[in-house]
């Protein structure tokens, strides 16, 4: 199979699914089965999905953002939604339902069997931003009592309907988590010997309501395939895969990307536009109030402005330059506090780098616009005075980009949060601040 | 063992570590080991690596970012730099050894034993940024004809080298890739049969000089545990895993984000501030660069500005909003082309949405401003004046936020590479040129 052979017929397919391409479409894998899919309008992906088998419809949901799955999901018949979420992994389908609205949600557990229904409700009980959230419930305990031949028995049994893979988990006696196994440990055992006897005792284990970035943490740190989660009494509750955590880590970088600038952490490239207007309304008003606010200082110097409007003409190269450079500085914080690399660190240490890093480009950056505003405006005060307000605010820009994600982070909101607004606050009253006083003081050394 | 108390044991350590408690060190996780010794200078973190065992302190600097590893090494006498080389994982010890400089490196292959060096110049021939850059060349493959218990007998011979949990891959006679199987479909096969019998044969294989950012999607997308990377003839060379896509995404998304705001790529919140200003003050100077030419725009409207002061005073509130609507379309569409979102999207069909966000939070937000102008200057043409030109741009910072990456992209350069930005210049050029436009009018009329 070649990437580049599927991408061609995904296209084709793209341009003909109508029903009599459906048998083609099942042939693919189901995360491009859900790619074409989701191309389509609600309706016509439900007919679709109505055309394939309930097997295939369940993965091919399984791979979409929930969003879009619930767009096709609200205009299947009631029935072969019902199939479609009992072929479904149990966390994709938790996943799913929590999206759809009550009414309905109720309708398809109704079409459920009582296990079934049970479980879901269970799993939706748990926040998706939580480890409980991102498991599986298919997991396979052992009893620590059986031998290695029974066990590989066990296995056999239950081979096709786990998607357990790595590793296998042993409990005692009261059905609590006593140790691991893997495959490995299984394949290369002596017959005789108990589970008791080869599995791994020391091992990591994840309570149900740790937060899913703190989950992904250890992955990536540690490199694990996969974490047991547990319920308080030590009971085996469901599996973290790496797999899982790779889509966590993936979501967690877009949301500090979008939430840097104040989009909604949920959004993607095929959000409606009322979606969209719903999330990013409220912080462009924030904005749009902070903006007056640093009109406001520019206010303040209304009367300098009118006697020197090449202060005017300069007023947005310190504020600019200043926010873009804290977005620098911030940009290396979110992404220092997402991956761990902040932990360890002393916050007055970071800060005096940061001091480093504002005065060498305010030095730097400070001299090259003085000297291009020596050129082009002739006036030798002017330019000292917009190179001094350069160093001052880009060093205040420096330390404020890291010092805002690490007390958002502190004060218990995300890093990221809308930290470009409150940076491009400081930077802008900052930058006319001190320009426009410098200014008028040049003002009144001439009069 | 529990992750909160793993921490304040390292938090002891952090204060503590001198000679004697290294065994303590010793105990803990790889991982753990490396965040310690991160905290400390070059020095004292060359006699703690001294001071473990090669094979411990080979865990360790495995675990560490280059940069890092690199400058403890360079501490470290040849002779335990080289057994700490030899006891690393290939693929980590070649990356170590690329940041190396070059007499330094080659003292350290000096060093080891012939096959070593072979591999590891090998391995560093690869591109960092390709499936061969990431790749573990440690993969063992065995010939289709051998039977299912000469198979798992030639597998126990190696499983203490081989970090090949998951898969076995299956040569043919003329040593090409033929097929794979999982432990899984070994363990629960019948005796008698062959390899060839029971491997899987149609398998996604990597070239060695895919990209890395590529080979991630391939994993995220089909949910892969480990692909084989193969040469141009299908010969197995090595096997890239989970675990080092979790890497390579966490760097993607940290790079994407820098390049955005024009930071290195390669930075984060321990580097060096020469490192950092190296990296910031090119993309600084070309950003002083844009906002002359954005200043020049202001410029050409000085008598305006000279007859109607308060144009001068709300000039950054336009060009603000703009900027931040833009920047919030623009992270939405990096981090759709980052995770595959974008595929299979028309771009008109982007922009189409773009379209309506922009007319969307513009009208609110122009009217808004409006009215906040209305109320604070007392002047309806100047609030007009605002409301109309908040619409304008916001309308043309949102559809330039979506191009601008997409139009990086197309034309072969990382698509966040300075994104910010070239969008700024955008917005502030039409917004200080469309608001004193329409403030020149509005003076114009006046008289």
């Amino acid at each position: 199979m070649s990437v580049n052979g599927v991408d061609s017929e995904l296209e084709l397919l793209r341009d003909t699914t109508g029903g009599a391409s459906v048998e083609a479409l099942a042939r693919e894998h189901p995360a491009d089965v859900a790619e074409v899919i989701q191309t389509m309008p609600a309706l016509e992906g439900a007919q679709v999905l109505t055309a394939l088998s309930p097997e295939a419809a369940a993965d091919a949901l399984g791979q979409m953002r929930e969003e879009h799955a619930e767009q096709y999901v609200a205009e299947l018949a009631l029935d072969v939604a019902a199939s479609a979420v009992h072929e479904m992994a149990p966390d994709d389908a938790a996943d799913l339902l929590a999206e759809l609205p009550q009414a309905h949600r109720d309708q398809i557990l109704a079409g459920l069997d009582v296990e079934d229904r049970v479980q879901l409700e269970t799993l939706m009980a748990y926040p998706s931003t939580s480890a409980g959230g991102i498991m599986s419930p298919d997991v396979t305990a052992l009893s620590q009592d059986l031998t290695v031949p029974e066990a590989i028995g066990a296995l056999r049994r239950i081979a096709d309907e786990s998607e357990q893979l790595y590793y296998t988990y042993v409990v005692d006696n009261d059905n609590r988590l006593a140790g691991v196994l893997s495959l490995h440990n299984l394949l290369f055992a002596r017959g005789t010997q108990r589970l008791r006897d080869i599995m791994i005792t020391s091992l990591v284990t994840v309570p149900a309501d740790m937060n899913r970035e703190e989950v992904a943490t250890l992955f990536t740190k540690y490199g694990y395939l996969a974490l047991p989660v547990v319920d308080a009494d030590n009971r085996l509750l469901g599996i973290v895969t790496v797999d899982d955590v790779v889509g966590v880590i993936q979501d967690e970088a877009t949301e500090d990307m979008h939430r840097m600038v104040g989009a909604g952490a949920d959004e993607h490239v095929g959000s409606p536009v009322r979606f969209v207007l719903r999330r990013r309304i409220p912080w462009l008003l924030v904005n749009l109030g902070t903006a007056f606010l640093a009109s406001s200082v520019v206010g303040a110097f209304e009367s300098t402005l009118q006697q020197m409007t090449a202060l005017a003409v300069l007023l947005p190269i310190v504020a600019g330059q200043a926010g873009n450079t804290g977005l620098q500085s911030m940009a290396v914080m979110i992404r220092g506090i997402a991956t761990g690399e902040t932990r360890g660190r002393r916050l007055t240490q970071m800060l005096s780098r940061e001091v480093g890093i504002g005065l060498g480009t305010g030095v730097l950056i400070g001299l090259a616009c003085a000297l291009v505003c020596l050129f082009w405006r002739g006036d030798p005060w002017l330019a000292a005075a917009i190179g001094a307000a350069m160093v001052a605010c880009m060093l205040m820009a420096t330390v404020s980009g890291a010092l805002v994600p690490w007390c958002m982070k502190r004060l218990g909101f995300d890093p990221a949060q809308s930290a470009s607004i409150i940076l491009t606050t400081i930077t802008d009253v900052a930058g006319f601040g001190i320009f426009l006083a410098l200014g008028t003081l040049l003002v009144s050394m001439r009069h």
